[in-house]
């Protein structure tokens, strides 16, 4: 029997697969190919992967045979119990310090469990972000790998060749540990859920508020995309909303509005939630999503619910469509602020090293979420890796202070006009929230402590020898019910 | 031995359970009380007890003994493996048919699980939600009992006879199969963070956008508490904001501005996540208390971040409080109409059969939420059972007309002020997004599609012979890339 000449494997030939596959061919690399339906490999021999030096595997132990060692073995398949089934099949064919990759949009939890468990047998595991689409991972995708670091030096050469580049800098760095490449792989989904909803709600108010045709709205965001919102999705907008059916009329407008929600937006708003990270953009671009869903229920809303009497924009569109602008640019760095905030919290409740210069240079390139604005993160960062948020750099500071009279222009006559701005509107609050030194839940604390003995704290300058530093204290507002303090939430 | 004497057996003499047994005590029941650590019983029978027909235990194997059968046991124990742990130490001394009650904040999936358990040994159980703090526990709580079916009859007299009443109707009915009782009651305190956060805000406005006093605040509320926002919360803040510290000045400016959420409200935002409804503003109010924990960050974001230049209001403050008035009226409405539409989802998702009106008459009194507004939504569903959204109901859809404007000015106002109203703004885009027959979501399906081949739908009205009705539709947009659709989302 010879040697095995394969450098890669690689399960599961949907799109993101193939072109995977094709990816790391062109870098030199022999890539073994396998799918659980084997036809599929060689229709993809035969095809696309034709005249190439890809090799075809018939089963999962004719794929281990044809890898060099150690063996590098990735996934992409549907994320869940696919998984774990293929990671129980490939096992009885692995050897000690053989690498299992799972390429897809796995959980973290599952990613943290599954590293665990490999590394338990004596196996190394990566769980990897993989970013870009169809054409990202064709031609360079975004990779988020973590999980056994043992793996990094085997994948490293590899992974940073095919990743997109940004200035010559591969958008591939090692993330950490166990489940960290998959949490960070989750916030960018979670982010660009919040960019597409932004967009789609600038759109929205220029097709609705200002009357603008499509290519007129292409034009905006052809214009946009020129200036400090320089990016994919932007990019891409431009050319959907120009991008005209076979009869010549845009095609967007005869899309249905009704967009899916159960992947990663959820995790990150639901780990966002559970980590007390107020994460609201993404959240709120969730709920968007979920709203969409319900299609026929807001069609028999829209025949019963009024709007305002008043719906159309009258002041000069082209100062709007400039604010809009400003809206759009300083609620995305809220986003990313809150994004950023989560891994924070994350990388604390995991015991992680995240390096936030590196995730926003993985951002840079290759990834849905690419764009110039992420140059000035990775900038923020690496002049200061200690920076405790994004908001706090004086560049990006100047830029929200710049935006913010325009911001709350925008935010305030999406209220009165009625076209819906959940997200625009909720990074504004959440800014005018954070830099509030004193919140109004102090009243929030009061009717906890009046209805339910949940007791409260003194400001720090009101403590006294009464009243000392972070005691709990409980009021008898009533003059009636007991004096007995609640220790435990049963409101 | 003498026949037992307990009609119905406590367990866990905190203020919750103190106040439930004196409240049953009185109302001709003989209750026998438990608490791990024994000395507190003694401590209970000898002061708040003193003189009540209440005996104590010294063990689980003593209170049972003391309870006739069907025996009754009620746990109020913090939510989680306590509540397993005594579950299990009960179970020993049971005989079949005998019930037992979980009154805490459990989670519903913990409820599903142990109902399902205890039956499965011929034992029954109640997951029952209990609000109203410690005064409604000691007059009259509303009790949300589900689970057991069976095990109904032999609660129902006690329990609506210590429940609050509302025009002499109980407070408590049956709520439904297996965990039911507490997911109505998780619902309850997310919107119970939902009315409190929308407070919180209208007295931040009043306090910094208008600079009024405290007690003129205190007059606000009280002048509102006697019109349509007629409600406990209400009341209990107009006493709140007027309540003096020892130094005549108010004591609610003194208490520390940071707010507890892992509980509750959590869960509902993220059950609302899982089920994919839109239940934006407790979502938005759980965040709120998570960037009011962040109380240090803030302090330091406040001497860094600027707000907008003009922060005064420069109105007719008379004026802007009728229209603030009627903005929390609208969230608010907004608020239980998301809390009854995720109830709905979650009742197709676990097979239950929930009454609306009866939810809303076991809110309508005893508990935090209790309102004149709940014996609106009442009557709203005891007269069109079938009623789709609490917002097609006359009243209610009149209601929001009648204040839409007043709304969109004071959500408009706080973007211009820079005072955060998040749940306030959260709401009208929700209504304004939910009256929306198309939203922006055909942008973002086409997005999906560009970057991910995810492919897309041609609404009803463009269906034709080559664009049938929902047949999932992939474009080349680039005119490059794969003609291959996706079958995972992996962007």
């Amino acid at each position: 029997m010879s040697e095995p000449a394969g450098d890669f494997g690689l399960i599961g030939l949907a799109v993101m697969g193939q072109n995977l596959i094709l990816n790391i061919n062109d870098h030199g690399y022999t890539v073994v190919a396998y799918n659980r339906t084997v036809s599929k490999v060689d229709h993809f021999l035969a095809n696309e992967a034709k005249g190439t030096n890809i090799i075809g595997a018939k089963s999962i132990e004719d794929l281990a045979s044809k890898l060099k060692r150690p063996r590098k073995i990735m996934l992409l398949v549907k994320a869940g119990s696919a998984v774990d089934d293929f990671i129980e099949q490939i096992i009885p064919h692995l050897d000690q310090g053989d690498i299992i990759i799972d390429g897809g949009n796995s959980h973290f939890p599952d990613t943290i469990r599954r590293c665990k468990y490999l590394e338990d047998k004596g196996f190394l595991f990566i769980g990897c972000g993989v970013s870009g689409g169809e054409d990202g991972a064709r031609y360079g995708p975004s990779l988020m790998p973590g999980g056994s670091k043992a793996a990094w030096e085997h994948v490293k050469p590899i992974f940073q060749s095919i990743a997109a580049k940004a200035n010559d800098e591969p958008c591939c760095d090692w993330v950490g540990e166990t489940g960290a490449g998959h949490y960070v792989k989750m916030v960018h989904n979670g982010i660009e859920y919040g960019d597409m909803q932004l967009i789609c709600e600038a759109y929205h108010l220029m097709k609705e508020g200002l009357d603008l045709t499509h290519d007129e709205i292409g034009d905006v965001f052809e214009n946009w995309n020129k200036g400090e919102l320089d990016s994919f999705l932007i990019d891409i907008t431009k050319d959907i909303v120009r991008f005209k059916d076979e009869d010549g009329s845009p095609l967007v407008e005869k899309i249905k509005d009704t967009a899916g929600q159960k992947g990663t937006g959820k995790w990150t708003a639901i780990s966002s939630l559970d980590l007390g990270i107020p994460v609201t953009l993404i959240g709120e671009a969730v709920y968007s999503r979920t709203l969409s869903a319900l299609k026929d229920e807001r069609v028999r809303a829209s025949k019963i619910l009024p709007g305002p009497k008043n719906k159309k924009f009258k002041g000069d569109k082209q100062v709007f469509i400039k604010q809009l602008g400003q809206a759009l640019y300083a609620s995305k760095l809220i986003s990313y602020a809150q994004g950023f905030m989560l891994m924070r919290e994350a990388a604390k409740d995991n015991d992680w090293d995240l390096n936030n210069a590196g995730i926003a240079l993985m951002w840079r390139g290759g990834c849905i979420i690419r764009s110039a604005f992420l140059g000035d993160i990775k900038n923020a960062y690496t002049k200061n890796p200690k920076l405790e948020n994004l908001l706090f750099d004086p560049f990006f500071k100047k830029a929200i202070d710049d935006a913010q009279d325009s911001w709350r222009q925008v935010v305030a006559e999406a209220a009165i006009l009625g076209i819906p701005a959940p997200a625009l509107s909720t990074a504004l609050s959440f800014y005018d929230g954070y830099r509030h030194e004193k919140l109004p839940a102090n009243l929030l604390q009061a009717q906890r402590d009046y209805f339910g003995a949940h007791t409260f704290r003194y400001l720090d300058e009101y403590v006294d020898e009464k009243h000392p530093k972070d005691k709990d204290v409980h009021v008898n507002w009533t003059g009636h019910g007991g004096n007995v303090s609640s220790s435990a939430y049963l409101a």
